[in-house]
């Protein structure tokens, strides 16, 4: 089947304008369609969901390597969402609350989903006895529902997370937590770098951590208009929600201990990064790991030969699929430039085309998506194709990092930080005080990321003068 | 990951007693957890969700074949759900309402879709401009929702169906939709066949048809206790719900048309048919293509030997993971009696003791979940495991099916078929007026399934005596 709709070719906005852009390069390729009649809603067309499917897939596969995927239920009674004070707090303005079966008011109001925390504790405090039940890890990918009453955008901020993976663990110690963490955030790493998504991971400053945690380390990437875009976050729980759902063990020695738990979660938020760091002005471009189809063929068809033609081409697509090469082939009736326009917007990374040429020399005309073009030999073509798309893959990624390691910057004064903002993000030293961290977001007008991991630095905190001990990142975010 | 609790071994319930053998064998084998404190809600245990998973990407094959899946909202407002009459007054009582988020009312209150028909069609109609469009043919597989007011039951009778999969499609005409029905029955019984669920196939009563339909086809399979369960449907839509949103397609000669449609839907009751029809009073028996697991390999290890056993376990475990059997290796340290019990719970097809004797005679014992035993040469395993999965299979669904038609039977008065639907289904015949088929409900205690697909009948309506010219299938149902 091909698309839903065949439009006439419409060109996109460039990418300059980036919010112009991203709407409408959601709506051209036909991976989001945003005129659903609720704001906040939208569809996923089949384009876009297979990208999902493919990009969810990989996730998976992450995880499945010592997670298990389960499913708790969507609503949630408002007496369990309540127990816990601080994340009561942190949801309440922003939860859809069910209150009618049909004509018949509810007794107990039920909540849709924010997060599962509150559905999933209550059944680990059955599921959990012993230490030889730790660690517990469980995930699963969901729909989330967030009243959101600022602007919402799709993939980004929405009022329903159509996809949202989220993990919870349960282990004896608070440091065995914390290695969890650790292992979590290898996970996501491995995750976006897959994605070819550069990212910097913060500790977010205590005052924006995740309500009810006793911190969050949160991935943060930067999108082409200069605001940073969070996509990933880990929580180390401690026994905050251990506590209010009396989740407890027996230990060794058969004492009863509160578990000691983490959570973490990754939203579509990690296709709109993907759409929008490496996107251009013909359409989406997407790395080999995140396409649904990594290689289109199109057959280049005169008045005569094409059968021939037609044939080399089927079996190109036959050997390349075979060697796990996913390739389709356009042989609809459209004119070439017409099956390149609608595959470049798609994204799909390489193009191989066949003409009379290639046919006589044994050869085929590859086509990155970035436009650079080699012809290639039809012996040994599964490998050489295999080897060019890592290779894309790695340039996709090491452009992208370029691209957002240039645009974070030291700065050592406040109106340097809100003028870097404008188009990135400012790095300060900090003495670690929370009113001089509220006074960079006051002074500057960006939001502060946190203590990046694996970042050191000297100098006086820009606000109080005194030396500091560390840096903070301070950005305009999503 | 080994199972959440490691529960004592516990003996089932008799599963002549089916209702509670079903609920403590979902317990049990770790399906399904029932104690979710909101009624009608459950958790899927990561066992059960990996059943879910085997299955539903199953169904997802065989629907990729021609259709495409998507994502459309869970929310669907209210003024798109009351557009179609006939169609809201077959849910009004059953829908969930969100009526505030956060603390604010809403303007418009939202469903939680019973069914996306409502959220779906307002983009069919932006979607379908003209008869290149059709046939348009999506399907999602999303969670849904009804207050039931009835008893739930886990898989059954739900207030959150995690696992809907419906499929809508958008046609030319009447006959293409009504081909396009028999295209869905085609799919529908391949899938249950390779789920060993007998079924039959019923034109529902006009009655009873799916609220805007034409007319309603289902699909019931019989279980133990001879009550019916309803385990997919297919609905002609014709173009009621077209000219209430509004969806139409210019044809051929430019003149614009209303499409004629059809929607079809599957739920997790699948995986309650499979555990229902299957299971033993030693818990769980899965066809080897719905169990996650087809083989486990238990060592027999004694005193000494172990390593060399557990080499061969291992060598094993891979040539037959490599040809594509699903095998793992329960090396824990339980007795192998322990092992037994467990993976009999679960339901796994197949077990490979590999002991002393069997290395030296360079064999292994293969034990089928229904206790049948065999030693294997070492020598062609793979192929002789492979055939003997499919024997198994085949097996499962002759033994169902030959219990199923057994439990069908002609009936020629009231009195007669009210006995028969004490244990199974009455077959009658039916002159075809509502009156007489609302009398056999009332004088049975039944429900009318419906004119069977592929049965005729003579004889005398048992109503009212004339001749009928059709036969109907009565029973008490789920």
């Amino acid at each position: 089947m091909g698309d839903i709709v065949d439009e006439e070719s419409k060109s996109l906005p460039s990418k300059e304008n980036f919010s112009e852009w991203y709407n409408e390069v959601l709506m051209t390729a036909q991976v989001m369609d945003v005129r659903y009649p609720v704001k906040g809603l939208y569809v996923w067309y089949p384009f876009g969901f297979s990208i999902r499917k493919k990009v969810y897939n990989l996730l998976r596969s992450l995880m499945d390597v010592d997670h298990q995927e389960c499913y708790f239920p969507m609503l949630i009674p408002k007496t369990e969402l309540l127990k816990e004070s601080e994340h009561i707090k942190g949801f309440e303005d922003e939860v859809y609350w069910v209150t009618h079966g049909g004509l018949t008011p509810l007794e107990i109001p039920l909540a849709l989903r924010p997060t599962s925390e509150t559905a999933i504790y209550p059944m680990y405090k059955l599921w959990i006895r012993s230490h030889a039940d730790l660690p517990l890890k469980l995930y699963q990918i969901v729909n989330t529902f967030r009243y959101e009453t600022k602007q919402t955008r799709p993939l980004i901020r929405l009022r329903e997370i159509t996809s949202f993976k989220e993990a919870h663990t349960a282990h004896a110690t608070w440091e065995d937590a914390e290695r969890q963490v650790q292992e979590a955030i290898g996970i996501y790493s491995d995750f976006f770098t897959k994605l070819a998504i550069p990212f910097i991971i913060c500790k977010r400053p205590d005052w924006d951590k995740f309500p009810g945690a006793d911190y969050t380390m949160a991935f943060d990437t930067l999108m082409p208009n200069g605001r940073t875009l969070q996509i990933g976050t880990v929580h180390h729980l401690g026994t905050r929600f251990a506590r209010t759902f009396e989740i407890m063990y027996e230990d060794a020695k058969g004492e009863r201990q509160y578990v000691n738990q983490t959570c973490y979660g990754i939203s579509e938020r990690c296709i709109a990064a993907v759409i929008g760091i490496h996107g251009d002005n013909k359409g989406l471009v997407l790395p080999p790991n995140a396409s649904p189809t990594q290689v289109v063929i199109i057959p280049i068809v005169f008045k005569s030969g094409g059968a021939e033609i037609l044939d080399a081409c089927k079996k190109v697509r036959a050997i390349l699929n075979e060697a796990g090469i996913a390739t389709v082939l356009d042989d609809s009736s459209e004119r070439p430039g017409a099956k390149y326009y609608k595959w470049e917007m798609k994204g799909v990374p390489f193009r191989i085309e066949i003409g009379p040429r290639d046919l006589k020399s044994n050869s085929v005309m590859l086509v990155r998506r970035d436009g650079v073009k080699e012809s290639l030999p039809m012996d040994g073509l599964p490998s050489a194709i295999s080897g060019r798309l890592m290779d894309f893959q790695a340039e996709l990624l090491k452009r992208a990092s370029e691209s957002m390691w240039s645009r974070i910057k030291d700065c050592s004064t406040l109106d340097e930080a809100r003028s870097q903002i404008e188009s990135g993000v400012a790095r300060l030293a900090w003495c670690g005080e929370k009113a001089c961290g509220l006074e960079m977001e006051n002074a500057t007008g960006g939001k502060l990321l946190g203590e990046p991991q694996g970042m050191t630095g000297g100098g006086a905190c820009p606000v109080c003068g005194k030396p500091a001990g560390r840096v903070v990142l301070v950005a305009r975010s999503y």
